[in-house]
């Protein structure tokens, strides 16, 4: 069994986590961290793990990191770059949920975070952990940065386009919109329930974090320069994401529905719905999928990708989970093969 | 492996009943019939089972029964009773989620689902399928009548008190809450989006269905007269029913909590929180667990049962896999052990 | 033109009055402030009053106060005892949304809210707000305590029952059913929207602060001794309360319905329906309404009482506005006669 | 007194002209038809109604037309085309919200409608009532199209680029998010409260109805060719769009924001935000208006313009009012001035 610890277990992202290792076969969770809740049973926080997990919220120390082979930070973003040295010097590798190690500059992650990295040589090291694109270097990797939600599902749509070269890298759109969970677990009044309910909204237009990550991930993809315009909105539900990609095309004659179908046949939380079709945000609901589907309008010269993810999922726990099982030669998709509620 | 059939699989609990089965890990389901979507792939309809289930929607004849060893009907009241003759006499077991089997009296069905039985010789056969008051006779039973949603949760919440004869059997009241999926996948007005969220209502309090049912089983708990008063609501959200029961105290020295403790200990899919607790239908989402609370506010002569369950899991399609593990001497949580999603 | 000062015009219930007054014609609203946003324009926080408000909110000084003639206070419990001594010697009339002055014992009050009474002489003045039992006293009142929105349901829920002596005033229950926003405008993880979403659960069972004032209202009612149990729940929806209210007969053979009718004949926000319906919170969204049904289930002793309002008006900002009509001889109805959305 | 009656009032937009009228201060509604609905009071089906509005639904026929000055056609499409000859051949004016008038070509009519129209002699004097390009023209007109949902937000949005000339006309793509309610009051699956809440997707994405009509429009305003790229998707609230409007600049020195001023400065239902803003659907809940907001993401060519309306109000029957007041020279704001509910 794998013995595994998450620093930073009471926002969604570590709930997700706890919920999804709890399960997982080959996993042992020996521990948990958490500033403000440490001593309270986590099933006290996430009554859904009644009788599923006998852990309490433990402080972050040293000491409690030892027995571990993996450590999962599900912390605010600057945390993990703290003490992820001494963790890989102590043989426990480390997966990131937040952004400490997804960008390759360290000046981009200053600007973005406001803050400076305190261990930019780690930069390079840190594998990306998005599998349809890393796989191989992830399986060999100490350190991964998972990849955020957004950056998830835009990128798996854009993938076969960019790199079959079938559309202009310098006119990319993606159109998003989050459930409110994308947002974390924190007491702010815009995500309270009577603020978010029966509205929608855009935010962040200007610039989101996101933007720089999903850029560095299209121009690596694309393998040259990528001009790309980022919307993010909040849509009043609490899990998915919905990203509608808008390229254009510069070969007309590519069977787009094929391109897709090739590239992910092998991927095993990737799946291409039949062309034309309209995938649902709930039918990822709690799972690890991204499923697609390919239009083009008026078979004009702008080809829409529709990509939805569960942003608690494949877009942050599932995919960490995901990428742990690489890490360690176990089935991909250990601990993972759910099926949805619907409704 | 048992091989499973579910007659009417288009609504939700057939849906529900496909997700639990499909993950079950002593279970192959070799058919699922529809009267309008023969021909049609199972995942067409339900995409959460993609590459889950490899099936397609079938006529209901007793050709395709054959191979079966239990047959679940999820269809409309009065469809079981057309076949569970000739079912029952071809050696394959049946559970009904609908409510064919449930009541004892033939001319009380008559009367409250406006219909004559067809074979009321097989009422008193039929085994009411709620475990923690039945779980013998449904290990032995060829058919069981799968409970109600609301009877789920209502007796549970007055059972221990019933049994105990704490409370006054003649002045029982179960204010009920139901998220909109208890009125299932029916094309009507009232249960539109539009129409349900954003809204609170109650619904047929002067007479619903379940009440002869609740009256019954009651009855038969107290072993003696009932009279219970039954308030149904709907609430804007897909699952979950919380049931907030009130009783009169005729003994105001008993120890509530103990009794419930004492009553549910050895009840796998029974959570009795800590006294004065307040359980969360989402704690139970997907999951077959009834979580209880007891209250006695301002330590008066009336005690409140606070009762959560899914009403699609422990309300219908894991209480009759419940049922089907009784029935087959499987374990009793075989497929049924998950964690639900929060948030 | 009554000039009107709102103190606290952040939260929910600011927000509602100052919709409410912005189009109420014989109203000029001179000054809101707030603690926290002093020097913003009002509609940079409720975009709902662009061109409609040109005010900007301003601190809490006795030099703003002094333009006004009546003064409504929408702020935190404890805030108008403060201030309401000297505001009655200016001259000016106060409004309390708050609970001040609601409960007639001090020692009530410091019990339920945790502080001392710093004016317990005003609190023989005040006169409680609810226009349906009130009114005559309101049209004198220098200082009016507008009460809570579950007291406002329940006791018109019960009035006429309790008046009529046709139940049993020591067996009285209330299970209600508040929106969110009942909760207010705060920063808290539980009114989140992945908290509260799809979620339904009871709070504060073992006792509610209104449940003192609810007690309070139903004796002088009945005049006599009074057992009443009251459980709040929260339902994934921004506004409305449906209190659901139980009783028991002592006088089977009265005309239910007639006396509803009867008693709410000259009222103009209270609108009985027809026997055993069910009003739907929605149905008096955003008005300051209260929608009753009568029913008794199975001819049987119990009777039900449904009641709705609208948590923010009729529970809070509209009833206020209602009461400011009074006390100024202006139509009861003024700046109250609206539509609601539906849907 | 205008008198006005409706022809096909059960629906959402007949629902909200219903609101709308009863509280208009120069309208007097005389009759509302319904098909499935006669005889039946209006406010047993729109409780919201009790009080305001004392009408039955009729049968529509010649008879109950002959004492209108207006009709307002809340009927599916093809139902105003049948009559429309004869009510203005009686001088009655005829408003039509569905879509038999909105398309100028007879062909592209029954293209999309699938059916022929029967009197493609009116679509030349049918004026196309967005009073923002047309109030003029609305004044003097007997027979007004009233613009699709859809079609009010994009084309508000894009139209100061377009007249301007600052943009691409050939590369417009408008990402659409729309309220539940945008269906219509249909016993569907797809829009139940059970499978539309908790999901977002995209639907006709290959070709929605609204497309012929706002490429019309667009094309109208570019005076010469469009290429327009529409998806449309449904988002779990009632009502409400938000329109998602991207456009590559060909001159980018013009100041964005200042256009967007100027173009609005005199109408009374437009809004333009602050650059930057991010406009909420619910500020606009109930109301006429279309609030928009200007965002140049990076600095870069590609303009996104967030546009967004009450879908059933600005969308349908406000701008139904706004234009029946033109058309009778009335203030246009007339019974079109209120507050929205927030929260």
């Amino acid at each position: 069994m794998i013995k595994a610890g998450i620093i930073g277990g009471t926002g969604y992202t570590g709930g997700e986590l706890l919920r999804l290792l709890a399960l997982h076969p080959a996993v042992e969770l020996v521990m948990v961290t958490s500033r403000s809740k440490q001593g309270v049973r986590v099933d006290k926080l996430f009554p859904n793990l009644r009788g599923r997990l006998d852990l309490v919220f433990v402080e972050s120390t040293n000491k409690v990191f030892k027995d571990c082979d993996v450590i999962f930070f599900a912390a605010p973003n600057g945390t993990a770059m703290q003490s992820a040295v001494m963790l890989l010097e102590s043989g426990i590798r480390v997966i990131d949920l937040a952004a400490d190690f997804r960008l390759k500059r360290s000046d981009d992650w200053e600007k973005w975070y406001g803050m400076p990295h305190v261990c930019p040589e780690l930069l390079g090291e840190a594998v990306y952990g998005l599998p349809e694109i890393n796989r191989e270097a992830i399986s060999r990797a100490r350190l991964v940065a998972n990849p955020g939600c957004y950056p998830t599902a835009i990128q798996l749509g854009f993938l076969p386009l960019l790199e079959a070269r079938v559309v202009d890298s310098l006119s990319l759109i993606a159109d998003t919109k989050s459930g409110i969970s994308g947002a974390g677990r924190k007491a702010e009044i815009d995500i309270l329930f009577s603020e978010a309910a029966e509205n929608f909204r855009a935010y962040n237009v200007s610039g989101h974090r996101h933007w720089p990550e999903i850029s560095q991930g299209l121009m690596r993809i694309a393998k040259g320069p990528v001009n790309f315009v980022f919307v993010p909105h909040l849509t009043p539900m609490i899990r998915g994401i919905h990203a509608t990609l808008y390229a254009t095309l510069i070969d007309t004659h590519v069977d787009l529905q094929n391109l897709f179908i090739e590239r992910y046949s092998h991927e095993p939380f990737v799946d291409v719905l039949e062309y034309k079709s309209h995938p649902e945000t709930r039918s990822v609901r709690g799972l690890n999928y991204c499923r697609l589907a390919v239009h083009r309008p008026q078979s004009g010269k702008t080809v829409v990708i529709l990509s939805v993810i569960d942003n608690l999922v494949k877009g942050a726990a599932g995919q960490a989970v995901q990428n742990m099982n690489l890490m360690f030669g176990l089935p991909e998709t250990a601990g993972l093969e759910w099926v949805s509620l619907v409704p």
